[in-house]
């Protein structure tokens, strides 16, 4: 019998579904160094940042999990491994941040803030880069810090 | 046939489970007046605040309505009347704030800041007495400011 | 202080979108004879089943609490009192069976069959009009016996 | 930039927490199967049938998603490779079937009863081997015939 070897760990990155062309590049690097290092990435499977982050991900040859609000698994941006429909709405922000291991939040709108608050609510550990500035949120300047920091916890 | 009236208003109040004296009476004031007007009133059913705003409006002959975390109606504080158990833990967050017309914010942790920040995605008004500082939440000071802006929202 | 009264027990009423002449005459029927006792009403809040309970219910002045699947508060029926919209899709017909202390289920699709199933998953009493023939749903013919069951339940 | 491959096809596979030997059995054969053929398998996550298909699709260097009911990732099987926890309790249900292709139902009782229903209510295919005999389920007997009739679906 085979068994299981430990499980990997898993990084949810959560940001904006419209971003400019700097957060865009953030979250792309921010993906690569993701699978880089052997996370799996989990994000809420659309576009911008969602996007971004998991086009760099699978640059790395990493594994990207969406968690999608609608029921259409062809809604998934196409750089999703393993998508997950709910049809639960916004609601479904809760998954992503309880997916992860640790909760990476980038630029993002209202829906973020959401997902940063549920994070404490669940005591996560949130590392924010440029995002919103919310007491018990970590928070970095560049990606390099953003790894530094989750290895850090990781460890 | 008996046609039903117009839908009475609801309004969300959400704040800590755990809360001072103060805020304590600020809830209960706010769930009297809430009564008074004869809007229904929802909150997440449990205590602290939503116990002691629920109180207020229960001795002025208010509806309330409680949407729990838990599978269990009988958690819930004893001056709910519509008790609707949910068995979704903190995701049942997101239905308190839906199920408001306008959403009062009072002090309260990152459970509440969750709330503020799905009433925003779902572009919900939101007044705040004391409670976390967002772009987008309309801040008073007191309970009969929060009532005016409530019928200022509402008219 | 007023103290709140014991809860009043809320029945769930489930069954098709669409449905029969004869179907809609016995939710009607139904949900008349539910507020004559004193219950209140919970539905999933949209049309057919739903909507004729829920009028049959407000004709004799009971309460009705409608589960939507939506966001909109306005594609509930009219004979709704308490609106919860949920954004939750189908998944909400969880909600619906854990509000009811009794669920009576008329014919209905499989949208009826996953509540008689959670609400047996959840150990609540069932009782079956004409609806899916499931092992531990009680069976009865006509809406006087529904209510027999009914009152022998919640003795 | 590395373009994504097609998406891998993910089966979900339901079943009782409780069960037989050779339902366990029946499980861990299928499991190897659909590893086999290269699909994801998508279950709950936990004992039982859940655990039988995941360690079948594991010894065989399948890829097992687990969404489970709880908040702990620890809650999982040892088989599980993808590990969403939810914090919805049984409602989660819904989200097992929508991130499976085909549903291939076991053995076991209402959870997978409502699993079922909720399948059917998203008009996805479900192929039943032994477990509820609800019109509109394609009935197998063997593990054999399970496979053919998933290759004919989703040829």
């Amino acid at each position: 019998m085979t068994r299981s070897k430990p499980k990997t760990l898993t990084i949810a990155v959560i940001g904006g579904h419209n971003c400019s062309k700097q957060v865009e590049e953030l979250a792309h690097n921010l993906g690569k160094n993701i699978a880089k290092v052997g996370y799996n990435l989990v994000c809420g499977g659309l576009g911008g940042v969602m996007e971004a982050v998991s086009r760099g991900c699978k640059e790395e040859g990493g594994l990207t999990i969406g968690i999608l609000p609608g029921e259409d698994k062809k809604s998934a941006n196409p750089f999703i491994d393993i998508v997950i429909p709910t049809g639960l709405g916004y609601t479904r922000n809760t998954l992503v941040v309880q997916t992860g291991d640790v909760v990476l939040a980038l630029p993002g709108e209202y829906g973020t803030l959401s997902e940063i608050a549920f994070a404490l609510v669940l005591k996560k550990p949130v590392i924010g880069i440029g995002s919103w500035d919310i007491p018990g949120v970590i928070q970095v300047k560049t990606v390099t810090q953003a790894m530094e920091k989750l290895a850090e916890i990781l460890r």
